[in-house]
């Protein structure tokens, strides 16, 4: 697994197009990764070999999408003391307040920093991760100043009608 | 385990006061029942055990209850075929609108026979549990119409100030 | 009615595309149903016959969907002690709220098996029902396992862009 | 049952609190009812017998009140052309939307006049029943007036901390 | 103005196809009606106009649609005994939860026969008015029992899939 | 009227204790006021009669607080161009959502600037006064950078557990 | 800056088509204004430079456009006492209740003068700022004036199918 | 400011009892932290100076917990790299809700890592910073992996009545 601190991991093939806004991120700031399908009720066993082997296997964060009642961000928190970050993926009946309610009320003992529901969601999960990183490693914190200096130089003064 | 064919199992002590609702009507059918704390995030390798060993230990039905992030009758229903009532329990901020979201928005695959919110959801679990039993079960079967028919005897005509 | 376990209704011809998805998991578990139309307003007397006859007529299991003030698998759960399994349909301007309160908080007594909204809580409607009568049914049962297996053998190891 | 015109039924004793403000509207306006414990879960057989015989008996206005899945309005307009008027009783978890979800969204064909959650909406309804009696009632057309306008009267020009 | 005993109202001309669904109803069974634009806020004296004059003009009902904020219905059951049927038009934003808020949570004194959110409620508040004035129209009475019966007997036994 | 420029108006004397924070605001600033009680629905002469004088009586701002089903402000919208500042009043079964939702989803051409719900929105409802009126009053508009500055000051630098 | 009393200012280009609604109404009453971007979390020293000079610059009205976490509105009455006008932006998950919680629920101190959700609140924006300004400008008080009266003579009498 | 990598900050003194449950943690792992009220519209200055000295004051979390219109969160993450762990304190009207869509919904570029609303989330919050902080903090990991360990081994097996 060498360098990769960071893992992505989401509920099914239908999560992808959100949480690759969090890969997208990443491939941003040159921070490397994996992705991988961990499906909480489809392949428990697969979330517990995952969680349990994290620590180990280097990981410094995981970043967690599911939609419904999306319990792999919280089983994932149960499972290992690496910080999750879970994303809210939206939903067709209930908008994603399903998924968001389902990462976010987790009980004293087992916290997962929650992101807004969807695109925008997934993108910040990757920034937190990056920011959590950038901790420990002073380029990354540099790529990550400039990052945001250039989103905030992106700013124009004025709207435009075209 | 003998003839026990129904468990009842909740998050934490706390859901008790709610979840004995389910225990009190087990009762009043003369169905025999244990009553286990199970907690998804806190103790998921006694979840995993205990979904795992159900079929073998002659469950026909398993009531789970949980409050918030309520993980617990989803995460049993991925691990057993035995069917999987759940009961949200109520919370202080959310009123067990979290708590109903994490347990009934389950994905194709792994259904939890939700119930109403707080403790009239945990009877019905218990209900519910008596009615699946009682299809292989006459006397079963019977004492469910006799109390059924109970409480329909119980209604007054007319509303009284007392 | 013979060897018919499971009967599917619905309020209306238009809940049919939701509950499709609970016919076709009973056809892909080679369990035998009826589909019929039931409206709790438009057609009660329909529904009364229903409830009354249905543990004479075999059945095990019934299937109840309905939008809106989904009255339908509640009034059943009154009328008979078979078990109810309830999908709630989406609707147009409450997203099936409506549908899903009007089904969930049912009073002590009478339980109906709550799916969640839509063509999910349809499928795992007939999944449900699955369970139930693999209780009493061992081949039943080990066509369920293998089906909850292939499901879980389908998921990829990692996301995919195609 | 003689002059009796309006009826007022609800589903358990638990909801009379909250219906005798319609009843004490009625008395107020000396229009005489009666009041009924119709349960359409626990009584069904009541809930049609009631509704079955409505315009033999000489109702001209039916006023329902029931919390949670609230199915006796949409039943009773399911069953009686007499218009029926719906009060949500508020509840513990939902407070009430779901009372008013069960009893609003009913499907084109049988409509109930849906009032305010609670108390408020309990009066109303006695009012609303006023209203249509009046139609063909000059003298209750005039008593309602003077109420209406008692209120009006009573309303003082500027707060007081007292 | 003759025979002409309910009135829709509405708050804008886009509220229109929502309200054209009482009066397809009022047509149907044959009950005049006139179809008049007033709104609360853009002709707050045509609305005081229309109230003062309801009961000179020989109304018996009148069905107010509105969307928003929608004081429409509720100001008019301020200012006439005539019954007020209020329809909640479905919005962008809030889907109709805020013209059903507006216009269902009318203070004691003051009730509106709220229907359900859009077009269904539009139709019903047709059938409402029709149950009202069958009080007192024998032959209206006929065709609205018709009218239901045919409705029950449109409903097939088994749903279709074409 | 002399110098009064701002009116505080409610729909009922319930409304008062919320609505005294917005007095207690314009007395600590010494703004002048008038507080009246008007309701939309039981008094809407009274209403009709504040809003088509309110220009002549030299109002400058007017203060409106209203719960449920709460017309109050958007109706005093429609009858005057004088700037309308309306409060949602906590209400118990809808917790003010019905309220806030009635005031501030007003249809294009009548505006009420909505605050928060209970009694920090009527509070500050006081203070958008005041910072209308300090644009031609300069002496005020001090008054009011003093307010606001001393509430900056009040705020300690650690909490403390006393 | 010259005559211009107010400012639109949004948190971002995608807000433009909600907020030019507000400038085409301050079009319509021929009053002068500018319009910025001016992101809370993007540019937060745009936000604090232009809150400290709106006094200097002669700002009468701040009208602010944001959505999701919409911080803009309340931060920039924290940073100026000129009155500030909030709209939230419509979103896609959670439909503008997002930007309508943030925006609106400012603690005692810092009122935002809050709009409706989406393009009728930001020409009510437009609106609120006229009637402010028209307080000590007879002219445009005038002009607003006709805007509302030209408003209510455009509403038909009768509704078209047209 | 020495050893100190978590800051804890708040809107206001009121939101302390909240958030003491994060520093109740940080106290139970040995983690030293400061704790400090800054609030976002009352001390906007200080929230600047708070975020622009973060990295250099050596913090490697901030814990910010606000209710209502919480900005404090978002606003702290826009001025810093630093990782920001979002608390949504509960409030009356809303329950949180207010709060938890005011700190969650934030942009593109700017992510909050959200707790679950109240006193959990705190606590949570306080278990997330020690993740954080673990990860370069061998032991800390151990004292984290501890607590986690405790926690587990405090479920029983069985419900008590007591």
């Amino acid at each position: 697994m060498g360098d990769i601190k960071v893992g992505i991991i989401m509920g099914s093939q239908s999560d992808w197009p959100t949480m690759k806004e969090a890969a997208d991120i990443l491939d941003q700031l040159a921070i490397p990764y994996e992705a991988k399908i961990v499906s909480a009720h489809r392949t428990p066993d697969r979330l517990w070999e995952y969680g349990k082997t994290a620590v180990d296997n280097g990981l410094h964060v995981i970043i967690a999408g599911a939609g419904g009642a999306a319990h792999l961000p919280g089983m994932m928190a149960s499972k290992t003391r690496v910080p999750v970050i879970g994303v809210p993926v939206q939903t067709r009946a209930l908008s994603g307040v399903d998924s968001l309610y389902s990462i976010l009320q987790m009980p004293r003992g087992f916290p997962v920093a929650t992101m807004a529901i969807g695109a925008a969601g997934a993108a910040n999960a990757g920034l937190m991760a990056a920011g959590i990183l950038a901790l420990q490693d002073m380029a990354l914190a540099e790529r990550l100043d400039t990052w945001r200096q250039s989103l905030s130089d992106s700013i124009p003064q004025e709207p435009s009608d075209d």
